[in-house]
């Protein structure tokens, strides 16, 4: 999208942008991924992420099947705020030496890529819905369950274990 | 914080980085509603970004308490996420011109900020609790269900309204 530009004209125009924004989101969370995987040292940790892979790759072709669904072929805009996302946390995987620390700091930050994936499939449901597309609103929502419940996982590795080995 | 060095020792230094983190994220915030309560056109959403500029200025002060109950003076580090969030925020916000669209889109940018900060309150309430900082946790965990609350009425300001007068 041209910055300056006024390209946006309808909420049509703006749930086909946000579409691309998460679209390439979760391209960068793919290519994230992999890092995290080889650095955790708790299984369990290491064993979600690598679910949560495999997951965000059916979930971009569920995206696809959303983009054409709606007359659309499917394509990214760059997204600042996944971009930011991500460079934190590479930023803090940077900074931590400690195993089970690292462990929990990484943790926060795939829950820190959830909550982002979470507010925008929410978003991307409803502007679906409002734009008389229930075919496309069903697809999204599957995906933001999905996000919920990796969050929810995530949440419970924390807690149950990976905060009291940091600790 | 250094890049390349290995700053973060322990589970208390990354609790302390989280804090940084996110007390650079709200006042960053502070900096960023101004211009979206101007250019909002509901009345209600407009209120709602009053309102949450009037609690982020308290949050920052109750971020402040829990860094002094820590032993530690209030200081902030650049937070990478919230800056791109803003950025796609502020995007966004140059590309759609009208106004029913326009409240549509930044209403959604507020909802993505909002669940930076929920998950960012989130892993703070249970690191607090790991390091036996109750105390602490008791204002992070207030900050956490604000935030939750604003979502939610974010929500539904969405779903009643702004949505449909956007479509």
């Amino acid at each position: 999208m041209g910055l300056f530009s006024k390209d946006i004209k309808t909420l049509d125009d703006l749930f086909v942008h946000t579409l691309q924004d998460i679209y390439y989101a979760e391209q960068q969370i793919t290519k994230a991924l992999p890092q995290m995987i080889s650095k955790a040292t708790d299984p369990q940790l290491k064993q979600a992420f690598e679910t949560h892979l495999r997951e965000t790759e059916q979930q971009i072709k569920m995206v696809e099947q959303v983009f054409r669904q709606h007359g659309h072929e499917p394509k990214g805009v760059t997204c600042p705020a996944i971009d930011g996302i991500i460079d934190e946390a590479q930023e803090i995987i940077g900074e931590v030496e400690d195993k089970d620390v690292l462990d929990a700091a990484m943790l926060a930050s795939a829950q820190a890529v959830e909550h982002y994936e979470i507010t925008r499939y929410g978003t991307l449901v409803a502007w679906a819905k409002q734009l008389g597309r229930p075919d496309c609103a069903t697809i999204l929502h599957q995906i933001l369950e999905q996000e919920k419940a990796t969050d929810q996982k995530l949440n419970m590795i924390a807690e149950g274990k990976v905060n009291t080995k940091a600790a």
